[in-house]
Parts: structure tokens; sequence; C-alpha cells
């Protein structure tokens, strides 16, 4: 058997990596003896643990896909590669059934691309999970007449109800929450917020496709108060006192409403403490995360309070 | 055109679905004049949302699968539906590329399996988000004597760099957060442990794969107190002083272990209150989930407290 091609880093114009001579070469001593003395390689990268990413970008055919991926296995294998990741475009979606008969699973898949995974050592796998959760927040906007901001949906489990209910929405990937919270708001009501604090948040489970969902309970300040409703997903918006709000059938049935309630009388009147962001740095790189923590609790003993 | 076919849902000794006969008499409705008489429909069911899913079991040829997809799609358009999803067990492999090429594009996958999407009407899609977060816990273990319960790594960014670090790990699909903290205890280092508080928690953007991250801080007390570390993960376990902990170089360059260190001063010299798991039913179901508030700060102006 010959096979005449070489290595993939040599043959294309791209950007070179540290895996590219040293592989060619590993390989090429590794098939010694096969008969195959110059073989073309998956573009891949190393990870940070062990492993290797193949990130197709170019057209191949399956066939030729075939070839490469054992050849570049035979060397992973080699080398002791740990975790062997595959991501396909979904225009690459006619190489999927070839990696899936080499043995090579799901991971996880967006809209444009699906990553597949196969892990090579005898040792248990130690491939991270998948995003497991989906977070959304409920914006709890309270004016100075003690009312509450509430919606009707025109969608959802809410739809033609007639349940006056707080704001809500999901959180994207890659957005803050408290950014979430003033952005969901503005949507669905056209009024600008505040953000003030987490009073609350709620796990739930096998909420949708097996996934997980955290919900976060947030108080905001309204700083306008026109209402301009959202009317693809909006049936009606207002400005509803709490105790009409706490009143609705619905509110007094289920937990969940009856905590807003609760949660509400305890921050306006008993100067309830939630959780407020905190910007802070990574461990790993310079970019700002938001640390939640009940701030009036942590600054008592903060040694800027002992100045 | 002539398919000599039937109904999916009559020719199966599966369960029968509401869809199945109105299905197929609409079907056939649809299809008079157009040469097909009778055609075998994809198994779907009605989801909450005007959308139908397909959960694909049987094997198909990718042909078949391809006469039946646009025949049920024809059917779909007609009763205008919006959301049509497609589960493929990957063992269903050589039907990706069919749905594909029909326009269908990857919603999500897990390793068993792939669900595609796709969006009829002419409105904005309102297909749901896939999973966005990971979820983890880091456990502040605290003991009488002034200690935290730190461990080294074996893997990860920390292996190899002396750093005592408290317990960390991922909070699997389906476990509730405290639950995690007490696992991750038992399994790094062999101590029991009882959930009190999250302390504070950390949202953070692209930590893997573009998704985002939630980190809860947990501080736990400890029911034992003979560390029996994991051979594979752990290099190291024990009891440190707080002040010991602080003193570590990285500790102190770094923001997220100085707050561990103003959290812990702040819990027990100043009685800080972080939030703790109440048990509550869900909205559409019976299943227990947990709300996570600053208890003492609810109990206040809970109707209980007025009796």
């Amino acid at each position: 058997m010959y096979i005449h091609v070489f290595c993939h880093w040599c043959s294309y114009a791209g950007p070179k990596t540290e895996l590219a001579i040293p592989a060619m070469v590993e390989l090429n001593c590794a098939l010694i003896g096969t008969g195959i003395n110059h073989v073309k390689l998956l573009p891949a990268s190393n990870d940070d643990h062990g492993g290797v990413i193949v990130d197709m970008r170019e057209p191949v055919e399956p066939d030729f896909f075939l070839t490469m991926l054992r050849a570049s296995m035979l060397l992973w294998r080699q080398q002791e590669k740990r975790g062997v990741w595959i991501k396909l475009p979904i225009e690459l979606v006619n190489l999927v059934e070839t990696a899936v008969k080499e043995g090579f699973c799901y991971h996880h898949a967006e809209p444009s691309y699906l990553m597949l995974v196969y892990w090579i050592p005898e040792t248990p796998s130690t491939i991270p999970a998948n995003a497991s959760h989906r977070v959304g927040i409920g914006a709890i906007v309270w004016n100075d007449k003690r009312e509450l901001l509430v919606v009707q949906e025109k969608i959802g489990i809410f739809r033609r109800a007639g349940v006056w209910k707080i704001p809500t929405g999901v959180v994207d990937e890659g957005e803050d929450i408290f950014m979430a919270a003033t952005r969901e708001v503005k949507e669905e009501t056209g009024i600008d917020t505040e953000f003030q604090e987490i009073l609350a948040f709620r796990q739930s489970h096998k909420s949708f496709f097996g996934k997980s969902d955290l919900f976060f309970l947030c108080f905001l300040h309204p700083k306008s108060f026109d209402i301009q409703k959202q009317e693809l997903e909006i049936e009606a918006a207002q400005w509803m006192p709490l105790e009409e709000y706490a009143a609705q059938p619905f509110a007094k049935k289920h937990e969940l409403f009856k905590y807003i309630d609760d949660l509400c009388l305890a921050k306006v009147d008993r100067n309830y403490a939630g959780f407020s962001p905190l910007p802070t740095t990574s461990i790993v790189n310079d970019r700002i995360s938001y640390l939640y923590s009940n701030i009036r609790g942590l600054k008592l003993s903060s040694p800027d309070d002992h100045q």
C-alpha cells in the first residue's frame, strides 16, 4: 500500500503549528515497514489536556477523510494522546457518518457545527461534560407606588390564561445575568431599569431536552415609566399593585409566585439582602467576570472598611 | 408518481397518537391531484408550541427517509406547524446528511443522539436556545480550628503548581448544587459534610467551547475529619489554617482566591448571609425544585413568623 500524499501542514499555505514537523516525522517512523511512506494527516492542534483538536474547514471526500483519520489516529495512539476532538461545520455533514463508524461519539452541536470526540486511553475518560444548564431571569421591577411591572404573554405556558406575571427571558450564551434582566424588561415593555440585586434563584431539572435550568429572580428600579409593549410576544403590560398581583388565583396556587410576593415584601419592607454583581478578573486571563454576593455582608469585613 | 406505502401509525404495532388518523387524512387531501395517494409519514408527535417532534428509532434507508421527510414536511406546512424537530440516535447517523440537505440545522447533540431542527413559518424563529452554561461548585469546608479543607490537583490548570485550593467540581445535569458540593468533597477527600450556604457565585464566559460558566462558592460543615484522598485526580489533601491558605502567592495574586478569604471571614466572624436551598414544587408538575435565597432575610417577613 502506497499513498502518495504528504503532510497537510506542508502542503497547505495555512498557518503551521508546532505539531507539524514532529507529527510528520513521527508518523513516518510509525509507518516504516507498513509500505505507507507518506500520508496526509488531519489538521490538528494540541489542547491543554493531552488531546488534539481537528478543526475541519475544507471539503474533502469521505474516503480520503477516512484515510487521513486512520493515519492520524495511528499517530495519536503512538503519541499517547488522550481525547481526540473533530469539529465539523455543517457544510461538511458528509463526513459525520465516517467519523461515527470509526468510533467517534457526538459531544455537542450548535446550529453551524457538530463536535465529535474519541477517548484513546484505557483509563476512564476525563472528557468534560457538555453544557448542562439553561439560564433564565425573572425581572421584578418595583416603582415608588408599590407597583410591579407585569405582562401577559402571547406564547408559552401562560398564553391566553389571563395571568399577569413578571417579565422573564433567557440569558444568552456570553451574556451577564444582570444585563439580561435589563435587556428583557426593555424588550418586552420599553421600560429602562437599573439592576439592584438577585433576590433568589431556582434550579430545576428535566426542563428542556433533559437539561437543567437556573432561574434568577432579579430586583430592578425603573428609570422610565411609559410602557411600550413588544407586539410579537406580549399581549398586555401594566404597572400593578403588589397586592393585586399576589391576589391572582394562579399566584396563590403556585409557590414560585408566592415567593415573588414574599421576596418583594422582604426586600422593600425589611431590607432583605440579595446578591449583587462585583467585577472580578479571571484566573486565566484579564477578562472581567462578575461575582454575585451579599455585598453588604461582605463589605463589613473587607479591608477597605477598616481603614 | 405513486408510492404504495401507508401511514406509519397504521402499519406499525407501536402506540398510536392523536396525530395519526387526521394526519393521514389531511395528507391524502393535500396530495390529491399530485398522483401520490398514500405516503408513509415520519413518526411524529406534537409539542406544546405548535411544532412536531420526530423521534426516529428504526433503521431506514436514506432514500426512503427522504421520501417520508418530504411528504411529512408537505403535510406540516399545510397544517401550519412551526418548529420541526428530528431526533436521530447515533446508530442512525446515515440519515444526518439527508436531513441537513433538506435544510435542517443542528440544534444540540449528546453522546448518543443528534437533534436537528427546521423552522417553517416566515416569522422570526422562536426555537429555544441550546443549553448555554456549565455549572461548577467550589466547596469551602470549615472546621472548628478555623481550618479549610484544601487539595492539590493532578490535572487541570493547577497541576504541579503546588497550589492548595478548595475542592471544586462540575454539577451534573439533573444534580442539585448543594448535592454536588457534598458529593465532590466526599469524592476528592472522603470527608462527609453538611451543606450550609452558597456564599457567592461567579458567571464567566467563553470558558469551554464558547459556553458560559456559573461557579457557586459553597460553605459546608464537616461531619468527619479523616482525609482519604482520591488517587486519580488529587495529589494531596489536608486541613489548612485560613491564614496559611490566604498567604499563598497564588492566592494573593488572584481575586477569586481573595474573595474566598473575605467570604470565609465575613461568614464566620460577621454572620454573613448567603443563599440556602428551600424545596418548592414546580409550576408545571409536582417535581421538587430548590429555591436558593437569603432564608434569614426572607423569614423575617413570612406569614409563619407573624403567627
